[in-house]
Formats: C-alpha cells, sequence, structure tokens
C-alpha cells in the first residue's frame, strides 16, 4: 500500500493515487516519504481544503526516532553536503549527482531549484558568505579580490534565462550499445533557470583582462571552484576569453537562481555561468578566474568532456587529440509518456524538451510514433521572446492511436543553424559516454 | 576511342590514358574537346616535353567550321553568358548551373576559380565596371553610391578563406528518396576560394548604419543583385544586420576571388560573401544594400531556402512557418574513390571535404569501409592557421582491403560544438531537397 507522512503523521493513500489531479504518477514520487519538499513545489497544494482531504487518510503516527533527523557523520568529507529534494534520482550519492524525474523535468519552463539536476564532482564546500573572495587575474592586469558584496554592488546585475546540460546528459542509452565509463544518466541531466549575476566580462574589463584576444592565438579564462578533492586538488575548467569577452555571450558570475541566492548545490555564493556550453565549464563555488594563454590544466578540461570516435577504447585514448566539448550539440528526448507505459486509446499527448547549444535555437522538433518512417511537426511551447537561444523549447504533440498498437515513439529537433540529431546511439558511442544525442525513443503500448 | 584538340590539332590519346601521370579519370574529363582549359589550370603541363609527347598522338587538323566559334542568339536572354570550362557538370543550362566533377574537386585546398560550382538564377549581367555604382542606405543613414574604384580605395582590403555551399547539394541522393523540386546537384554545389573586398561592417559604419541592433528586435541587411527576371525583378536575399555588422563575421563585399577579379559567373564586379552561411544569401553582381527592419522580401529569401518536415508536401507546405536558412550543418562526401569504382586489392585511399556553418570548424571525420559498423578517423589536411572555421577539410584515409570484398563506404564530419551527421536521408528529406546532410555512402567492389 502507498504510505506519505506531513509533520509527523502519517497517511494511507492508497485509495488517492487515482484520484489525484496532478495524476497518479506525480504523488507516487511522494510515496514512502515526506509530502512537505512536493507541497513546496507545486503552489496548488497550499489550500485548507487540500489538508482537510488528507486528514481522511490518516493511520497514525511517526515514532520519535524515525521522526528525528539523522546525525551526521564527522569523518564523511561528505556529511557537509546540503539536505536534498527527495524527488530527485540520485546517480551518486558522494559526490552528489541526481536529476529530476522525467514526469517534473517539464512541468513548468522554468526548473525549480530543488529540482535542477545536480552534478558534483566533489564534497559541497561550506562558504561563509562574508568572508568569500573571488580572486581575478592574468598577464598585465589588475588583479581583484572581490567580496560577495562588492559583486553585487560594483557590477551591474545581468540575467540571462538559460538551459544547463551536463556533457554526460542520456549517457545510460550509450551504455546500453556498450559499457562507458560514467555516471548513468537517464535523461534529466538538463534543467533551466533564470540565473542573476555580474557579466563575466564587465570583471575582466574592470581587471584590466579585456586585450588578450590579438593575434597571439586564442587565449583563455580559467576557473577553480572552492571544492577540493583529498590533496587539495580544485575542480576547474576553462573557456575561450573571445567568449568570456563578447557582451553576446552573455556568461556571468552568477550569484542568483531562479529569483533567490544560489543555493549550495548549485553553486553558493557565485558561480560560472556560460550559456549555450556544456554545464562542466559553469564552475560552481567559484574562487578564481585567472586569464591564461592555455586551456585549464584541469583534468577535466584535458582528460574528460571530449568526444572520439566510437573505434576509440581506453588504450588507444588519446585526449590531446580532441578539442575539449565547449558549445553542445542539439538534443531533444520525451518526457511523456515513460518507456514500457501503457496509454489509453484515442488521443496520446506526448511532451519533451529539445535545445541546442551556441545560442542556437530550436526551430522545429519532429515526432513519429512509428519508429521514425513518418514524422509530424510537434507544437513548440512559449519561450523569452528577447534574447539568443539559451534556453531550451518544451514542446508537445497530440494524436490519435488506436487500441491495440505498439508505438515506437522517437523524437528529433532542428535547431536555427539546421543541425539535426543523429538516428542511432551505435555510430556516435564514445568511451566515456558523453554527447549521447541521437533520437529518443520511447516504446509504449495502447490499451483498450 | 579517345580524342582531344590542342589549338586546331586532333590527338588520338587512347593509348596514353592508362600513362597518363594524373591519373586516366583526370585525362578523360578532357576527352572529345580541348585540352587548354584543362592545362590552363594545371601548370605542370606547361614543359616543352608535354607537348612533344602529345605530338606523338596527333591524327588531323579540325575543319574550319569546328575550329570556329558557335555565334550568339541574340533573342536569348542568356546570349551574354560567359564562356564555361569543359570539366563543369552542367544541371542547368540557362540559367547557368554547374559543379566541379568530385575527382577535381577536393585535388587542391582552393578551389580554381574556372572549376567553383556555378549557381545562377538568372542570366548573368554584363557590367561595365567603369559605370557600376552600389548603392548602400537604410533608415537614418547617408545614402552612399559607391563606383567600384571607391569601394576598393575607401575601404581597407580584407580577405577571407571560406567556402561556399548551396542550399541544395547532395540534392539528388534526397530525389533517390522521393522527388524533390530542384537542380540535381550531386556532391559538388560546394567549393572554396580566397576571398577579398571591403567589410560590409565598414561600409555600414560609413554610410551611417551602425546603430539598429538595440532592444526593437532583429533587424536585416537586403541584397539586390543586378540579375533580373523578365519581369525585371532582381535576385535578393538578405542577412541579420546583427551578422553584418560583427567584426568576427567577417562579412564582404568581395570583388576579388584567389587573387583575381570575380569572373562574371561569381558575380562581377562585386558580390556578397557571408562566411559561414548558405551561398544563396552572398548575392552576386550587387547593385544595393539596403539595412531593413524585415527580412528580403524576395522570393528566394521568403519562398525558398528553408527546411521543412519529411511530411509537408507542397499543398500543405507555410513557408513562413520555417526561418529562412542561414548557417548550414556540418556536412562531408566522399570524392575518391566513385560510386561503383572497382579498385585493386592492396591499400584503398577514400578522399573528401568536410566542412560546417557558422565558422564551426570541423574536429573529425570518421570514415566506415563497412557501412557504418566499424568507424576509422580520416586524417584531416592542412588548413588556414589564423581565423575561424570559415573553410573545408579536405581529409583522406588509407585502409587495406582484400581481393574479392564488397566495400560500403561511409563517412561523417564532426564539428566544433559535437554536432554530427545525420545517419540516413529519409529522416531529413524536405520538399525542396535542401540540407541533405545524411553520411555519405559509396560502394565499391574490391578487383584482383
Amino acid at each position: 500500500r502507498v504510505w506519505v507522512t506531513y509533520g509527523t503523521e502519517v497517511f494511507d493513500v492508497t485509495d488517492f493515487v487515482e484520484l489525484h489531479p496532478g495524476g497518479p504518477d506525480k504523488i507516487l514520487l511522494a510515496a514512502g516519504g515526506a509530502l512537505e519538499p512536493f507541497w513546496a513545489l507545486y503552489a496548488v497544494h497550499s489550500q485548507p481544503h487540500v489538508l482537510e482531504l488528507l486528514r481522511d487518510y490518516k493511520v497514525g503516527e511517526l515514532s520519535p526516532e524515525d521522526a528525528a533527523k539523522p546525525t551526521g557523520d564527522t569523518e564523511d568529507p561528505f556529511a557537509g553536503d546540503p539536505p536534498r529534494h527527495p524527488a530527485l534520482r540520485v546517480n551518486s550519492l558522494k559526490p552528489f549527482n541526481a536529476e529530476p524525474p522525467p514526469e517534473l523535468l517539464t512541468q513548468s519552463f522554468l526548473t525549480p531549484n530543488e529540482l535542477f539536476f545536480t552534478r558534483n564532482h566533489l564534497p559541497v564546500p561550506s562558504v561563509e558568505p562574508g568572508s568569500y573572495r573571488l580572486r581575478v587575474e592574468g598577464p598585465g592586469g589588475r588583479g581583484l579580490s572581490l567580496s560577495l558584496a562588492e559583486l553585487r554592488q560594483r557590477f551591474p546585475k545581468h540575467e540571462v534565462t538559460a538551459t544547463l546540460q551536463c556533457a554526460g546528459n542520456r549517457r545510460s542509452e550509450m551504455s546500453r550499445v556498450r559499457p562507458v565509463k560514467g555516471l548513468a544518466w537517464d535523461i534529466g541531466a538538463i534543467s533551466t533557470a533564470r540565473w542573476g549575476g555580474a557579466r563575466l566580462r564587465d570583471v575582466l574589463l574592470a581587471a584590466g583582462l579585456g586585450d588578450k584576444t590579438g593575434e597571439d592565438g586564442e587565449w583563455h579564462v580559467c576557473f577553480e571552484g572552492l571544492d577540493v578533492d583529498a590533496s587539495g586538488t580544485p575542480y576547474g575548467a576553462s573557456i575561450p576569453l573571445k567568449r568570456a569577452l563578447s557582451a553576446d555571450a552573455e556568461v556571468l558570475l552568477a550569484y542568483e537562481m531562479n529569483g533567490q541566492e544560489l543555493p549550495r548545490d548549485h553553486g553558493f555564493p557565485v558561480r560560472v555561468l556560460v550559456p549555450g556550453v556544456v554545464g562542466a565549464r559553469s564552475v560552481k563555488w567559484l574562487r578564481s578566474v585567472v586569464v591564461s594563454p592555455s586551456e585549464s590544466p584541469s583534468h577535466w578540461q584535458q582528460n574528460d568532456y571530449k568526444g572520439f570516435c566510437p573505434s576509440v577504447d581506453w588504450d588507444s585514448v588519446d585526449f590531446s587529440s580532441a578539442p575539449a566539448i565547449q558549445e553542445l550539440p542539439v538534443q531533444s528526448a520525451i518526457t511523456e509518456p515513460r518507456p514500457g507505459a501503457a496509454v489509453p486509446a484515442g488521443e496520446i499527448t506526448v511532451k519533451g524538451y529539445a535545445w541546442s547549444g551556441g545560442g542556437r535555437e530550436v526551430v522545429r522538433v519532429d515526432v513519429s510514433l512509428d519508429g521514425g518512417r513518418s514524422w509530424r511537426v510537434a507544437e513548440l511551447g512559449p519561450r523569452p521572446a528577447r534574447g539568443r537561444g539559451w534556453a531550451w523549447a518544451l514542446w508537445e504533440l497530440r494524436a490519435p492511436v488506436a487500441a491495440g498498437t505498439r508505438l515506437d515513439i522517437v523524437c528529433k529537433a532542428v535547431d536555427s543553424s539546421y543541425n539535426v540529431q543523429p538516428d542511432s546511439v551505435a555510430p556516435i558511442w564514445n568511451l566515456r559516454g558523453v554527447l549521447s544525442n541521437a533520437w529518443h525513443r520511447v516504446p509504449v503500448t495502447v490499451t483498450r
């Protein structure tokens, strides 16, 4: 049977599951735990009649031990990690890596902070905002050391609605072709927020670092986080200086996410936010910004997050032979229905997201119900009117379906450069399982 | 038997075909016609011993009638078109549309002007350079009327090595899926040159038209050519003003092509050259540049050169629903060997080109000999060290092949945003046959 808690009370909601106005799949996400985190996300629940309705299902109280919060282990470097939303699907607990379930991913254009996919490489640092300092330096520049207050006050706040995607999103589909090294992300290592912060461009210009884009090759901006491994080595990454200095590229040193201060899991108090670029370059818990003639020497810049030919294995790989991933290719996935679902005959509603890197807006999503033999054009949801295509498009297709049939639902997106997704996974397979952007396929059966 | 001419002399070179140092396929391109246009392209022939060698094969003289040039038809609007190189494969004579044969396409990084693919929509205008004027205008600007000498002298000459590709390149592969409307281009509607001219940016700034990129929506730069249809309507197209004003985008008003003045077929005396963008926007025989809040009203901007879902047909198409093609997606094709060829056992050499739009450099080309089941990485040829990835990469793969086997050679390219080509043609099929960039496939047999 299905139970949930609210405060210290326990409710058996088995008979309510099918009556849930948001659908049975949504209420089942809370099964076996507390309702509060879900009700906090969906404001429709904060009405008196909802709680009254719940009281009808009360079956008891939590024991005092179960109601008490667990105590941390002081030997564990991850003991200081923040609490997380129970709806997140955890791919790795330490370091914490988790994605929202597909059913919630496309519930809203902006992903609630609590559900935004989290990709941590190391323990979450505890930062005292009053003593935080951001170091900004480079050859010929005036070194800056900025407090959080200075970052907020010296530079105009700029806001960008942008999607972040992990290079490993949809890796689990690639693993099914041949095993790869990496976390088994499903389709949820992608989320969208409204970010606020100082433009990196403004900060670099204030530090006298705006003039390194001449003829002497490409320069870079290297970022380091406050998150460190056991040897004290921080997470690091870099982007081309040209992008950092471009007003159009809108690279931020962000301190706000959907109108709130950055959550600890997303880089409190300051993170880099590079629109249109793989999430790995949007360094969290930012401690330094260094302009350099070379890319970041970090492991994650040099020997990870790169793409290779399917024939390259761990014996033959030469990481120096491939460029570090920056802009990501065009992507889309189906969030509803779920693979293997049984859907009622009549009309099916297919939902999903589509996005492309580099500010290339999604111009069309094609959906097939017959494995790619025939295609229909999905309806794209509303998107911000202004600015470049930094954010995803949510899309939907309604189509009649006959009882007793099997559907092989497929989606593929087209971006403003008319780039398309590849048909199949095997030819883009790579040993790290990154850049998995083949057509997304969801088989379902039609009942009744 | 195989004959060629040189001057008024006729030679039977049948016995020389297999001895030709450049390979039998190259000499056969001249079969049945004059040698001069080919010798002019490949300087190796301008040595005395080559002509001596040819004399051994002399069999006669041209009759006076055959030696005389044909006279033009004054009623024909195309009668004033320039002479063309006989190696070009003609897809349409009036208007003239032709591509170099694949064997010649990747002989050199820069395509010789005589072999550069030609895509004319209308008769080639005859322009008297002394009286040529280019009109430049827009709201709030100072209208300019520039002579050719003013364009050359008032603005610094800027040079760009860039590949141009027709939206319809490789259309014939799409037609094999289902008929489409359009010229049956093979893989040669793509070529590369070193272009020289004034930056469009500099000309727009001189005309006081540099300030229309504010918050009031996207502005455009509309181009018209001197080529007109029977009703007097010129060819026209537009690009976003943002691209036109960007120093990085390097948009030219070009008057030089590979160090020579523009050939008539390529826009003499001035054409637009938009690197990284579909050839259709690089308007030839340029007569006007107009900054506007709207895209060009031209047929070719509004109702052509757009991509659609495969299910859209001529009854259902709504041209306003799709964006005009600007940047093109990643592309590659195999130029050697040719489909259906018999290649000797031992080692095979596969050659081709790869390119992507928007300045996204090609970072890898994968080649398969077994239809896409296994892949090898091709070797990329040298490219210009400086600048963005406006130009193609020529590539080559050598691999051992066993006698008596059939090879299904396939290539696919990856660009710097890690975009890849789709596996198959049918899912990207569209009624105009544009954007044909699926894996290129060349079946061959291995002999001996």
